[in-house]
């Protein structure tokens, strides 16, 4: 098949290259050069002028995929395409994008009879090289049609059609609110054998969770590998960004009355991560002073 | 080599098969006559006599295997294998023991002699019969003395020394607090998905979830495996009872001062489950009735 896809960041290259390894003919678009380049290098035909991009195969049903940050840059592409793209294109949006927005986009691509498809990734940028995990959410038709282009970037029983539109994003949401649990539960067990009164070699204790043990996962593997790299973690801040989804999840939760307090636990852990003023603390810690006379601890 | 296996219960039974597949002779001991007999057409020879299984070999340096319910069960063996053991003799916990119980375990079989090894065994029933994973804490030199039997017994790279008297127990403990957290995160996970707006088939998320994404994992490939056989979850209650050693995590956070809120949390929830009488959550309803004339819902 011919692919068009828009943006060649860390996920959008390893997808380029996938997509070149199975005989696909691939046109890019992206505003870096260096990007370009390395397109260029793995065989694709990349551009920077979105004017030609749009036309090249005009006259043909094109496929169209997005790999965009979630939010304004996907937003603005995607209005971008619903102004250039032809009834009957398909557009995937392959990013991180929230559910809700996906249904609106699937919508107003619809007025202009363009279909489209919000498909979660997993699989991190070696998954999207070698065969990632998707789920696909819209129209079932559109999807059989280019089922091929699923069966070929994805591991083997790594792909789903999930149902309407939205329902790939809202799933690729959920995976990552387990993920976020998932990693925080290791890393909270890792910081206990870390204090612990025993001298474990952390690195060899992740090993031996990843042969046999009920705790085996890739995430562990994962832990495994970047303790062999940086047994001491030296160098990292202990700061934990999050970019959307685990928030998505919590407020998805509230929404439905949901109680899941692991997955908004770890939301909240990563937030107190990235709190350098820890002003709710500096209060604590006043009124501790206030009514026991406790000692503030100063900077 | 020739071992002595105290306790044919699930997993005992599950061990004697492994141990007998790899061409070590089991004499066994158990007060369960059904779990003789099965261990009987394993291929061991069990007893429910004591004093005989103690006596068996006793010329020759033995290794002792309790695979017992933790607590009061196996505190009083130990005992009893501190008056029977002989000097030299080596005495084998293979339960999930609390690893201060551990360290007391040792001192008092060190005074007459009795070498003791804490091992932690992970891997559940089919770990224990087809390879398991476990981590073992004590002496050294003793444990290198039958390292073998711990090659035999465990998958490729499946067991660890992990150092001193209850090592082997303490990483256990927090293995099954990282466990309990991951179980948590994806049992809310599923539960979102189930009440979402959206009609995913479960087995199918969990399917594809196990190929390709970022949260495979056994106990990833354990939901899929529920999910199959019960897609509906009938005749489920919801209650998850707890064992002790996502307790004894939370109390080990407690002591160690750290933050552990996912596995503290995934014990709570566990706890939540079991409370039917639900009493706080009267008084709370039977509160917003009071100042707020809000209904109180009835039994």
């Amino acid at each position: 098949m011919k692919i068009k896809i828009i943006g060649l960041g860390k996920m959008g290259l390893n997808l380029v290259s996938n997509l070149v390894g199975n005989k696909h003919e691939v046109i890019c678009y992206d505003i870096n050069e260096s990007s370009r380049e390395a397109a260029k290098e793995l065989g694709a035909h990349p551009t920077e002028d979105l004017t030609s991009f749009f036309n090249t195969n005009k006259e043909e049903q094109n496929i169209y995929w997005m790999m965009l940050p979630s939010g304004k840059i996907t937003e603005e592409m995607i209005l971008t395409c619903q102004d250039n793209l032809n009834k009957d294109d398909i557009l995937i949006d392959g990013g991180n994008s929230k559910f809700a927005d996906s249904i609106y986009h699937y919508h107003l691509l619809k007025e202009k009879g363009i279909h489209f498809l919000d498909v979660g990734t997993s699989g991190g940028m070696s998954g999207a090289r070698d065969g990632a995990c998707m789920m696909v959410g819209g129209n079932q038709e559109i999807f059989k049609k280019i089922e091929q282009l699923f069966k070929d970037l994805c591991v083997d029983n790594g792909y789903l059609y999930c149902g309407e539109a939205g329902s790939g994003h809202y799933l690729k949401m959920v995976h990552n609110g387990i993920e976020y649990g998932m990693m925080q539960a290791i890393g909270e067990g890792f910081n206990l054998l870390h204090h612990s009164r025993y001298d474990y070699d952390l690195e060899q204790v992740a090993r031996v969770f990843n042969n046999g043990s009920v705790v085996r996962s890739w995430l562990m593997e994962l832990t495994e590998k970047a303790l062999m790299e940086n047994p001491t973690m030296e160098g990292i801040s202990g700061q934990v960004p999050s970019s959307g989804e685990g928030k998505w999840t919590v407020e998805e939760m509230l929404e439905l009355g949901q109680s899941a307090p692991v997955i908004t636990q770890s939301l909240l852990t990563r937030y107190a991560s990235m709190d350098e003023e820890k002003y709710g603390e500096k209060i604590i810690a006043s009124l501790r002073n206030q009514f026991g006379g406790h000692v503030i601890p100063k900077d």
